[in-house]
């Protein structure tokens, strides 16, 4: 059995976006107990972030390290047509990955105490994100 | 219900070759109108890869930063047996990631009009490499 | 159909562990004979890794490359409350990723004949970790 949602969200640029209630009420209306809950974004410049939830400056520390794995404006990028931040958000989102997968249990997604799924946007500027959610089970 | 096949490409060394048409073929084969396809490769010094599919600069770009995320030949590496780009396929496996999961609905693969799905190869020489495509619904 | 178990490891501070046969039981257990065994880790600051199960100088290599991917202790950082490996761990979490996927065919995992699945623990000290697998087909 499958149930799926498309949600929309607005990023204001570069940034993270928690989403984990979003996702949690789509697990709820599939009437699914035990399964898996699959979130898909549409794109290759924005990145799925499951990371602790707590602390926001885990979410900046990862923003900073993120401009050293994929600079912006890098002199050996050949693709720019967009940007100095546009093939950087391309690498970012191979880094991060574009999908996250999470245990559905008892009708819930079953994270940890300290995770949180955010939306992680790696372009500079604003952005209309579609995140497919997907509950097997 | 899930459907699964086991598909075979043969790669020319160090590069990307689109996939998107054959997983798609197999979704259809499937039957399955919603749920999830999963893409899994079936060794350890290639990925499946998520980017854009217009401009073939971006994986051009995503090479020339893999190369420095893990450097072939790198004299801290301990694991060298089969020459300069063997542990630097392996650790590009795991940062770009084995297996890549892709919602379907309406009996096809929901991607954004830029996502392709590549087979990544990180091996300097040809290779053949199983991919396994499973759809659960 | 969906099938879910919660296992618990615990790692003896920054090391792999392979967790194939656990894994590979509960596939078993299941009695799922194609899908998708779906790995999650209820943490932010460990991984799941697939990679080669042969060669030890792998994970050695690996490891050595996470430490210039996510220094410990780098200045930068803003969250550094528990310590050096702190904030390393949850970088290293998101590069390597909290979840794996792994084909269900025949009634046992599809993994090729090099691959491994190992819980990556990225902090210095011993923790207890829970792992939910949930095979679904």
């Amino acid at each position: 059995m499958a149930y799926q949602e498309t949600l929309q969200f607005h990023t204001r640029g570069r940034s993270t976006l928690e989403i984990t209630g979003e996702v949690g009420r789509v697990v709820q209306a599939s009437g699914i107990d035990t399964g898996i809950a699959h979130v898909f974004v549409q794109h290759t410049s924005c990145s799925l972030l499951l990371t602790e939830n707590a602390d926001p400056a885990v979410r900046h520390d990862l923003e900073t390290l993120a401009r050293r794995w994929a600079p912006d404006g890098d002199p050996a990028y050949r693709h720019d047509d967009e940007g100095d931040d546009d093939m950087a958000a391309h690498a970012r989102a191979v880094l991060a990955g574009c999908s996250a997968s999470i245990p559905v249990g008892g009708g819930r997604l079953l994270l940890g105490t300290w995770q949180g799924l955010f939306l992680w946007e790696h372009r500079s500027r604003p952005h209309e994100r579609r995140v497919v959610v997907t509950v097997c089970g």
